[in-house]
């Protein structure tokens, strides 16, 4: 930055999963610049499958074993990755019938992958019902149309009813409960759909509440946790049926900018163990599962552009990358963001003796080739001076990048994928 | 609106292109409810053939004879609509390879296809010199590479050079130019760049001078076309070879916004009328052209998704539909806005007697099937009361719509796109 930034601005959280041998940044025990000629092309998205999986056990370190862990597909459902994922989780969380097809070929059982989704087309409930996976119904219609469907198709639909909590997860990334919204049954509306339900002799197995996403606050999470597991106890006062699944949402972060820290789950583990004996006690059938893609992969997975030209206009450095907006539109501000930040940047074959120690000697903004100034990577960072033919590494670019990015906008290849 | 909304409240322009028949909105002169079944599925973009002839009339009547006119083809890349463009324009630039080919695939002469965007590669170079394309050199290093390129390939590159100006077009949706910028030589460096072009005898034909996009202004694109001209003068002075293009660029924008109203291009044709016979004077072989992309399709495009599910979630009213922020990221409020505003978005099949005249009966807010908040199609929009099966339409859909947006979001399928 420049001389009039002060010494004590808020820095990104350091990137520890991905270590620097000789100067260059290794993903997957591989060098990046290796790794950029085994993929065969630049930009590409690489994920760390030994990353994955040590962010599993750490996660699973912390929940009490009775709760399981199912991975949202939604995050990033590149199918190896899904795969691997599959091997590690005991469900799958899908978001459309795209999804499905992913969380079936893994070979995951069907009861444990489960659908939720504002707007489920009829054609998307018939497969699901068809294929015996778990539809989180969101809607007096869903809860009709399963009815129907498991008539015609002679099956007996797996339906979990989606809850609008009348709280919210504060200070979360994404607030998705709490007040009016398109999400689940409004928690004060579900004792008529469960009767509904009931009436059209439909087994609800149980709820989902859903409150937030990406927050960095434990106690936020151990409050809306609390909220959850009471506004179960609640609901299933009303219902017919023993409650036999509650997935409790997700919500976990990651931390993708200055001054944010990583997500502490020791306190949430420990309130949930506290909370467990209570809800056995009340609800002995109900088999607890939480919900988490991005913590699961956001950390595992990095994004990779090279140089293509570095020009400098009025005193100001641009690398101009062959990646941008359209492969990772969340990195250049573009994606939820009111106001645009930095994503961690690294140039990923001038690292330094170690990580986080490289020298800076120039600010510099990587843009992509794209035709507009909304396609930025990095605006005004301190990095070592590159050079054409460098490679630009995005950090926490594992979740909501490839597959929620414009790929086509303007024409250029898509990103590659890998999984090492 | 809610009764605290005032009734001056700003509006959006009306929508004029579409007529009305029987209450269904009409496309390319076809019923919308007709043309969903024609399309085979839902969601969809129908873009108006006739509309687009018809703006390209209304441009060339109030642009100089002289000036001829490009369709910049990253506004809209669907192959069916780039032919119908290339027979009503004089030009077509294009942004990448991928564009190129697009523009290629129409007939058009070579020479008529401009190649612009930062951070080329030297694939793209290649390609663009072996088709005979103008090339809009943005750095040293691309006018070497173009010397090298013509060399080894046995041709004669068309280089032309795009300007970063010291000067910026005022109150424009996306400054692209003034200032440090990735786009274009920095004006001043130009004379450099034309004495290295001379070096490696490159024939430059010209410069291109882009200031900016989306200014609803007609002043700000006057004084900036103004100051265009006056740049092309001093560097045609630092030129060796005679001006013989000079694209002076676009920005003109289509209203989006309540509020927004329509760019007049009277003042801007008078204008340029005015500033032509001094250009001819000082330059008697430079070819104007004026290059646009959004004002020439935006308006003739509308998006059109499916209601599936009707929810009341604590007294507001939400509309799921089959499409959303996946298909047209613009409308979500995701691309480049700071501040989310509503698109123009009607029951298309719900029209009342006129269009602009529907009675207003409830406040809906539109969403999207996916798990996020941001999937946002309208926000509490005053509209008929529709119901499942209905067809919302969004208008000003036409430019940055499918392309711009990331199709592979949870995986739904893919928005269809039809030109009528």
């Amino acid at each position: 930055m420049s001389a009039t930034t002060p010494p004590n601005r808020p820095v990104h959280a350091p990137q520890n999963g991905f270590p620097v041998v000789d100067g260059c940044l290794q993903v997957g025990g591989i060098s990046l610049h290796r790794l950029a000629h085994r993929v065969g092309s630049t930009p590409f998205y690489a994920y760390d499958r030994q990353l994955v999986r040590e962010r599993v056990r750490h996660v699973r370190a912390h929940l009490p074993a009775a709760v399981e862990l199912h991975y949202s597909i939604k995050a990033n459902p590149m199918p190896a990755l899904v795969q691997h994922l599959a091997g590690l989780v005991d469900g799958l969380d899908v978001a459309s019938g795209g999804e499905m097809k992913v969380a079936l070929d893994t070979g995951m059982a069907p009861q444990r992958i489960s659908f939720a989704g504002p707007g489920k087309s009829e054609a998307e409930l018939r497969q699901a019902v068809a294929a015996g996976i778990c539809v989180h119904a969101e809607s007096e219609r869903e809860v009709r149309l399963l009815a129907r469907l498991g008539e015609e198709l002679g099956v007996a639909p797996l339906l979990v009813l989606r809850i609008n909590p009348d709280f919210e997860l504060k200070g979360s990334g994404m607030r998705m409960g709490g007040g009016a919204k398109q999400f689940g049954i409004d928690a004060e509306d579900a004792p008529r759909l469960l009767q509904l339900a009931a009436e059209l002799e439909l087994d609800v197995l149980g709820f989902h509440i859903f409150s937030g996403s990406q927050s960095l606050k434990a106690d936020a999470i151990v409050e809306a946790q609390a909220q959850t597991l009471a506004l179960a106890l609640r609901l299933a006062d009303a219902a017919r049926d023993p409650v036999r699944m509650l997935n409790i949402g997700g919500g976990f972060g990651i931390p993708y900018f200055p001054g944010e820290a990583p997500l502490d789950l020791a306190p949430i583990g420990e309130s949930l163990a506290a909370a467990l004996p209570r809800v056995h006690a009340a609800l002995p059938q109900a088999q607890l599962s939480i919900e988490l893609g991005r913590y699961l992969v956001g950390e595992a997975g990095v994004y990779v552009a090279r140089v293509v030209d570095r020009k400098v206009s009025r005193g100001q450095v641009f690398l101009v990358t062959d990646g941008g907006l359209h492969h990772h539109l969340a990195a250049s501000g573009n994606f939820g963001q009111v106001i645009r930040k930095n994503y961690p940047v690294v140039i990923g074959n001038r690292m330094g003796a170690r990580q986080g120690e490289s020298t800076a000697n120039e600010t510099v903004s990587i843009v992509g080739p794209l035709c507009t100034p909304l396609d930025l990577l990095a605006e005004r960072m301190d990095l070592p001076e590159a050079q054409i033919g460098d490679l630009v590494v995005v950090f926490q670019s594992g979740a909501y990048g490839r597959s929620a990015s414009p790929q086509g906008f303007l024409s250029h290849p898509a990103a590659q994928e890998v999984l090492v």
